[in-house]
């Protein structure tokens, strides 16, 4: 299996900790994808995923997979034993539901607030920003109140369960967990009141598959680029 | 088993569609949401789903499941044999991998349009628009675009395989569906050189779980509400 991705970014960080969870790191051969290069806007990966975004998973047969969901959902249940998508009726359906809140509330407003009401990660991919964003900063700005929304929503949701979805670490916990570095790299201050979210991403923090940061720092040459 | 929803709206009736093809319908309590009194906004439906959309599933011991893709993925693995969500980790990653397509490049922008160039479910919803849309229908414009977009991407998808996410029908199905009938009703004209589309559309058209359109239908009040 091959992943088509970048160390650091938000999504592919994602993929990082699920190969993590299921041990199946040493089956894949990584792919680097030049994103401040706008690599993935170009047609040669646009054949490899339409939407023109990271990671893509290409099977040995040439399937090719993308959406980190969907990659998820994949090398979760490769072996028969899903861990982190879940095994009941319920579990899968709690997990989807936060999963998706997770896309809404906090990945995709962050990522909006990065790439329009920030420098984002720099002119070569200005070309890519539609024009209502380009010239109207506001609507940026106004994500940035959208995803600390979402924060004070997953702190409500962990005061009382112990983890994203109920009793258990799942894929909905990854994302928020990887939206939480990404609004950290985009400059939104974590919200102080947020204890419980606070608390839980700690606690995530320890687990051997995210302390373990193979793969997931970004590489020296892009945090030049980006001017760190 | 209850169902929060509203017969006619697009999310409301991809569940109908799952509740047909799994024969479950009989065992669901459908509860009316007054969507066009905004009654999805207020503070007693937001404590069922903090997200404020239709439809939610509460389960009978209180458990509520939002977002149509988790309600899918319980209603379809209920009974241990899921027909719409995949088997194998190939077919689920696939199906999840075009249901978020579906949403991102068609129900979302399609939804954008309506509710923020259109008259869209009338005044009482209007304070729920965020000001930036409010103001710029521009906006809500370039969204009819990006739907047709979508569009002729799944067009080119169904020129080489039958089904949305491959050889069978597929969660990912219903949501394309649903979208086509959102953007008619939205007033997005179908394109006419989307061909491969417009086939499968027939094709789907004649399911007996879409043909039977039990509870699929606006309500008469409803429609005399929209104007029509």
């Amino acid at each position: 299996m091959k992943i088509y991705d970048r160390p650091g970014f938000p999504n592919p960080s994602r993929i990082r900790i699920v190969l993590a969870e299921k041990g199946l790191g040493p089956q894949i051969e990584f792919v680097s994808v030049d994103l401040i290069g706008a690599e993935h806007k170009q047609a040669a990966f646009l054949a490899k995923n339409p939407s023109g975004v990271i990671p893509v998973l290409e099977l040995d047969d040439g399937t090719l997979i993308s959406e980190s969901t969907a990659i998820t959902e994949y090398l979760d249940n490769l072996h028969g034993h899903p861990t982190l998508t879940g095994t009941t009726p319920r579990e899968k359906a709690l997990i989807h539901m936060m999963q998706k809140r997770a896309d809404d509330e906090l990945i995709d407003p962050i990522g909006i607030y990065f790439h329009h009401a920030t420098p984002g990660l720099g002119p070569l991919l200005q070309a890519y920003k539609s024009p209502e964003w380009a010239d109207r900063g506001e609507w940026g700005n106004r994500q940035k109140a959208k995803a600390l929304q979402g924060m004070r929503y997953f702190n409500q949701v962990l005061k009382t369960q112990p983890y994203v979805a109920g009793g258990k670490f799942s894929m909905a916990d990854i994302t928020v967990f990887a939206a939480l570095n990404f609004a950290d790299a985009a400059g939104i201050a974590f919200p102080e009141d947020c204890i419980a979210l606070q608390a839980w991403r700690a606690k995530v923090s320890e687990l051997p598959s995210v302390k373990n940061r193979s793969g997931q720092n970004f590489v020296p040459e892009d945090l030049k680029r980006l001017g760190f």
